[in-house]
């Protein structure tokens, strides 16, 4: 059995995986919009830390409309375009296709299933470093693996041997049985600085100097460890000296809602914050501070 | 018995309070720095709603070690500056001198008190719109009532005296006997919208038209209100509700935090949002939202 993969979202994320399947002789099929007409002519080019590839003739399409039905759909887009999925997935997918959500945030899969109650959807947490710098022009700088857990349905062989194909194609991909945990995890660095960043026009390293703020970024991550704890995630109050840590190491670091925000693009404030408060608050824990920040977002993205 | 003012301070709120006196014949001293040789020169102006009138020579010092004792002391200065009273008001007092803080925030009184534990200290709260638009030049736009409290005396004949100087003398005083409800109920109206405008670069107006800034201005109301009755002020929920009415009538406004900071001049965090967020937190009660804002408000100051 051969699987027919699909990638919605051909961005750095989307166009790096889907690239390194089909770089392994995977069967891969993408969808692209502005780009379509430049790797149509050009192809698929990957500049990366573990050597330069490219992919001459990828099969893309620009119209939803001629994609094969797939057997796993890789979703990579901005979470801000989610809706679109309404429309799409129904088109490529049949009755025992998985859909993975490689996406940052909280509650994707839900709302996915909410609109679309029949597919099999998994989430997935993809650690990368990866850009796309030019039409068809992916830059992967560091790191790769993903971490994919079941929502709906239990883990079966389809989703075993995409894992197997991820792997074979020199992705590191692991099945996780906690994905929840691990997006509460990344949601405590990503509440901290993705707002913050946009509110205070700075960068991750500012942050870390300034000693009120520095106090700021600190409380917002207790926050998320509570609400993490609320829902029954087991998060330690540890884990966010561990986040300050890492984040003093780092190098100025402009965190991609940040990034999104000085392209004039749509910021994901609905999974980064609203549903992990309104998750969070349903469990009875209120993350106020969280809440504010959330409110100054959408305040900045509809000036 | 004629007693002798001084004012520290002299812009808006000093300048006019000090100039109406004067204009009534009662005795008054003017601390000025930049504005004292233009005001040597041309006088001190006032263009009042209520109709214009100049002092021609006021008494006025450029250096307090000049200035004579004094029984009365209206302190106008913006709340940054407050430390230096610590090295003025022991040169222009007396035993008997009342020292009356004409300032925004909660705990002028308390800090001066613990600087110079012999003073006697009123508090007092301008309801004044009033703007130096000039070197000497004061406009007086709209009311002028002044609310005076004592903070650690008894009310006395000196000050009754000083309350009717101010009521001769077309400024409607009144002696309140609750200036703490009187410096809370100011301050929902000020924690909710000086920070916000200037954290996110807008006026009122904007804060109001957008249903998520609305919420947070409203939820930065309540947490204030809740910290008003932990410390034993029966602030009502209600409360917020009119405040947010009145704004909604108001024409687009830049509180004087956005107009400090527009101005590079230092924000009064520290009385508007330092001091109620301890004394809130000290009676159990954590305004956590107000706390955000005013870290970033930190954080902007000193970046």
């Amino acid at each position: 059995m051969e699987i027919k993969y699909a990638v919605i979202g051909t961005g750095a994320i989307g166009g790096y995986y889907g690239a390194k399947l089909a770089q392994h002789h995977k069967d891969v099929h993408f969808l692209l919009h502005s780009d379509y007409d430049h790797v149509k002519s050009y192809g698929l080019k990957i500049e990366s830390c573990d050597g330069n590839f490219e992919l001459e003739q990828p099969n893309i399409y620009h119209d939803i409309a001629e994609m094969p039905k797939c057997d796993v759909v890789l979703v990579a887009l901005k979470t801000t375009h989610n809706e679109i999925l309404k429309d799409y997935l129904p088109q490529i997918t049949h009755r025992d296709s998985i859909v993975i959500m490689i996406q940052n945030g909280l509650g994707v899969e839900h709302d996915l299933v909410n609109w679309l109650p029949n597919l099999n959807v998994c989430g997935a947490l993809a650690f990368i470093a990866a850009t796309k710098i030019g039409k068809g022009l992916i830059k992967h700088l560091d790191l790769g693996r993903i971490m994919i857990g079941t929502y709906n349905f239990e883990c079966n062989k389809m989703l075993l041997r995409a894992i197997s194909d991820f792997n074979e194609s020199g992705i590191p991909a692991k099945l996780s049985n906690n994905l929840q945990r691990a997006r509460w995890e990344k949601l405590v660095w990503n509440i901290a600085f993705n707002g913050p960043t946009v509110v205070l026009n700075t960068l991750t390293d500012q942050l870390m100097l300034n000693e009120f703020s520095r106090k700021m970024v600190y409380d917002l991550m207790l926050e998320v460890i509570k609400g993490a704890q609320a829902v029954g995630v087991g998060l330690e109050q540890t884990y966010a000296d561990k986040m300050m840590a890492m984040t003093d190491k780092m190098k100025p670091y402009a965190p991609s809602m940040k990034v999104d925000f000085d392209h004039h693009r749509a910021m994901e404030i609905r999974y980064i914050y609203t549903v992990p408060i309104e998750v969070a608050r349903a469990s009875g824990y209120h993350m106020k501070k969280v809440e504010l920040i959330e409110k100054q977002l959408y305040f900045i993205a509809n000036k």
